[in-house]
């Protein structure tokens, strides 16, 4: 059982590559063989596995939910932080606020073309922090 | 490892907060570091992880998914149930039916603004019945 | 700890139960009581707990998802492999790449309605590969 931190520094809205971060944070803890949990501590950014070839995937993905939720929406009653408020949570809700990837052989055991992102669903730039939790043999 | 039943009454459509009776889990479970898996056995309520600040956000939730599978759908074919049959699967579908949190200090390790929630898609009441696993050290 | 592959050979858009494949690994790895990880490692077909009683409920999501995220979508970008190409990974990001579930008395403590589908999002057949993690006690 091994437990760490993880700070992402975000720029406003958009997915943020961190697949390299929770490889090393597997490989610092020595699990050969298990789960590698990733989890984000807020309601308004996400995580997402997600095609890393062709940022056109995540560039499409924006303007899916962009449609789906969209800011300022007058159906919305909580507005406090403006009109991206409760979309991103809208957002947040229909993505994933933990991830459990496989490890294997000191690795994530992850397809060819998986990355692991921070979807950031707010405009504003955020500070997000992040609890990774392997367990294994 | 460390397993228990836990039900919750739903009085129809809504979302109930359970972060109480999930810490209380994970404090009976002596866990110092580790993961407390929670696991709906239901298809028609899920789980959700929300900001527990202001009630509207969880109104706005409501409205949206409404407005997203509505109740009588003409499309939908499977209506055995009612016309909030098919809509609670949709709605199970795009949000969660098993969620595992960090555990740190034998504390769940949420963000500030993190509450977890039964979400209740039927109008009628259940007896939603969920299976939490904490796992560690 | 235990760990294998599975392998799902799909036949185009659709979901395909695995309900048994998973109990069989979980029956093989002699873990009692713990958690049973099913990773699926494509971002454009995913996983889903779903109703396994009337196959109408999974005919009423694929019309759901079809019109949510239609095929041949002209806000789409990333068509390199066809008009279901970034439907099938919109599907993927709303749905789930991994589930946890709960292993009581050596079997999966499944609720009586739910089954484990991998949902494949393209129209073309596929070999679907799937990691298994089983951990307890």
């Amino acid at each position: 059982m091994w437990q760490t931190d993880l700070v992402v520094e975000t720029r406003g809205r958009g997915s943020y590559e961190i697949t390299k971060q929770i490889a090393s944070a597997v490989a610092e803890s020595n699990v050969e063989s298990g789960l590698c949990h990733v989890f984000i501590t807020h309601t308004s950014a996400s995580l997402m596995l997600c095609e890393n070839a062709d940022p056109d995937v995540r560039r499409d993905l924006e303007t899916f939910m962009a449609d789906l939720a969209p800011d300022g929406d007058p159906r919305f009653v909580h507005t406090m932080e403006g009109p991206d408020d409760m979309p991103a949570h809208v957002r947040s809700v229909l993505t994933q606020s933990d991830l459990c990837l496989p490890v294997r052989d000191r690795r994530l055991a992850l397809g060819t073309w998986q990355g692991v992102y921070v979807w950031e669903h707010r405009h504003d730039s955020h500070r997000r922090r992040l609890v990774v939790t392997i367990q294994g043999a």
